[in-house]
């Protein structure tokens, strides 16, 4: 079978460019006589492409001087861990928005460390369909930090601009819509992403950190669950996933030399997502969009079929139906059922006006 | 370029098969129409790969039922921290036997967390050239585990017999010589491995547990750290690792079908190391073995120039010279000096053979 349209929600679609580097390269890496997973994390070959990764992270996404960028394993479920560990101290508290799981994950861990942090807002009651108006914020000195899922993978929303958190540093969960589009980092402390929607493979998470926060920490922390470690350290304290971070470089290479930056990857992305929720919304109701219009993600679209019956009978036609057109992994979340079409940055713009005309055509078919 | 013999110390050489593998199937897994990077970690394509990797490790090292086979990310660096956090309780201590730097690294984490420990036996004062003579253990009910560092990487040195600890659970950090040879597991408690060495690519550890620990563990650590976590969910809490993961399947069929298991395995590392060690003890002097003949590891061989120089002239002619051979990594830590050729389960005998011969030649010409 030829390569197919992948709609995976994570780990997801990567550029075809990216991988066939990769594959070429695999044995016997740029002649160098053996392959990058075999070469030390100490030497030249390795250096250049891990320095390089994190150039072009800096490059794309235009990050300050006064931020590092890291490179950690665990993904972000760690992350929910480490935030409060390192970053939350006695006496101080953290706000917390709750826009569906991932959140709730992330308020979970920083209250089994019995940290003090209070939830600020919540769209649970409708089903996440949104994410929740977040009351005014003002900083009473006792707050460490405030803390937001970007985009909610499961739920199918993602926040168009940024809490205003008047100084207080936002704690961003980007896993899946990191280096989608330009971010403004004025109020940002920390932005991390799982790499294996928008950056790369699994194995690596990547976390951009600003250099004043590693005071925060304490010496009963775990050295490998310091952020400072790995600022220190430029993410080598130990052996680093080298293969991931590898892939990492290629894709931002694509990122931009083949798309051209994180403008352009957003008019792309608004582009790709438009041709789905276009025909969700002229359906007349055969599809209903989960999130609300206004906080809808450009990178996971969910939706279930307004005639469906409670099994879930013709959802099971369509994601059939789609794989056998050469769309996957477009089966939804069982939070939400239905459909969900992961549009991250390596989806081509061909595979979402496939998946709209196929959707015309279902719909036509089945109404 | 051709492929050269990689003797770097980790990470390492890996069998050319399983790279050749990896590379046809990159692009398009077995004809998926996807990258098994691009496949979801909850996809039967995934699941085939993750289950056959565990158990091809489970048949492999005859592990026995009462033990789970976990895939973790983080390294040994991070077990260091979680062996202590899940298994070392209030009220009770652990006996260390520091072997070597990551010894000395595993109890500092140890202590960082305040826990109670005991360093029971040392060869620090000889710059650890030999595993240590350790005392009698009995049981005295307040001893959680035993541990040590089964290979020492930097040093040379290798237990070829466990301790005997009566019954109290032995964690073993095996990262360097995991799977090059036969276990008992009649005391073992955790053995656990950086995948980098003998097992696969970074960005993977495997641990293996002994069931009845994760008892031990209490709700005040965070669930990334608690190996419960992993066991309860198959190492699929969340995604994992999938690449490095595959690719431990991939050296794992090697070992298995190419190889032909453990028994096979640890003859062709006993007749590898003996090739080089042989050199040493043959050459008058002009190679100086750093590790005591008993301590001897049949993993990363340490030896320095008998007529060197403080600036290690002649050591650099050696490494040179081998480089031009096609004999790579073969640099010294700078805690011993001089080389380490490091012959893990994946360097062919062939590249012994061809080091043995340069040594032999080195030597005529230096001396």
């Amino acid at each position: 079978m030829d390569r197919v349209f992948n709609f995976n929600p994570g780990p997801s679609t990567l550029p075809v460019e990216a991988l066939e580097k990769a594959a070429k390269d695999l044995v016997n890496y740029q002649g160098s006589g053996m392959s990058i997973m075999e070469h030390s994390h100490r030497g030249k070959e390795y250096e250049a492409v891990h320095n390089g990764a994190i150039a072009l992270i800096k490059e794309l996404y235009n990050i300050p001087e006064n931020f590092d960028v890291l490179f950690i394993q665990g993904g972000a479920s760690l992350q929910f861990a480490m935030i409060p560990m390192c970053f939350l101290r006695d006496g101080k508290k953290a706000l917390y928005v709750n826009s569906g799981t991932w959140s709730k994950k992330a308020i979970k861990e920083a209250k089994i460390q019995g940290k003090n942090i209070e939830v600020i807002a919540t769209s649970e009651d409708t089903n996440f369909d949104r994410i929740p108006e977040i009351p005014e914020i003002k900083d009473t000195g006792d707050i460490d930090y405030v803390y937001i899922t970007a985009n909610n993978t499961i739920f199918g929303t993602e926040y168009h601009k940024l809490p205003e958190t008047n100084g207080i540093p936002l704690v961003i969960d980007a896993s899946s819509d990191a280096l989608s589009k330009p971010v403004d980092w004025k109020n940002i402390g920390v932005l991390f992403a799982g790499a294996q929607k928008n950056i790369g493979p699994s194995g690596v998470t990547v976390a951009i950190v600003r250099k004043d926060l590693y005071e925060r920490e304490n010496d009963k922390i775990p050295t490998m669950l310091r952020y400072s470690t790995f600022a220190e350290n430029n993410s080598l304290y130990n052996t680093p996933p080298t293969w991931s971070i590898y892939m990492v470089n290629l894709v931002m290479d694509w990122v931009k030399n083949t798309i051209g930056g994180l403008e352009k990857m957003a008019e792309r992305n608004q582009k790709k997502a438009a041709l789905v929720y276009d025909v969700i919304d002229s359906s007349n109701g055969f599809y209903k969009g989960h999130a609300q219009k206004d906080s809808r993600s450009l990178m996971n679209i969910t939706f279930t079929l307004g005639k469906d019956d409670a099994e879930g009978t013709l959802s099971k036609k369509f994601i059939e139906e789609a794989k056998a057109a050469g769309l996957y992994g477009l089966k939804g979340h069982r939070s939400v059922g239905g459909m969900r079409a992961s549009t991250y940055n390596a989806m081509p713009v061909e595979g979402c006006e496939k998946l709209a005309a196929f959707m015309k055509d279902f719909a036509k078919a089945n109404s």
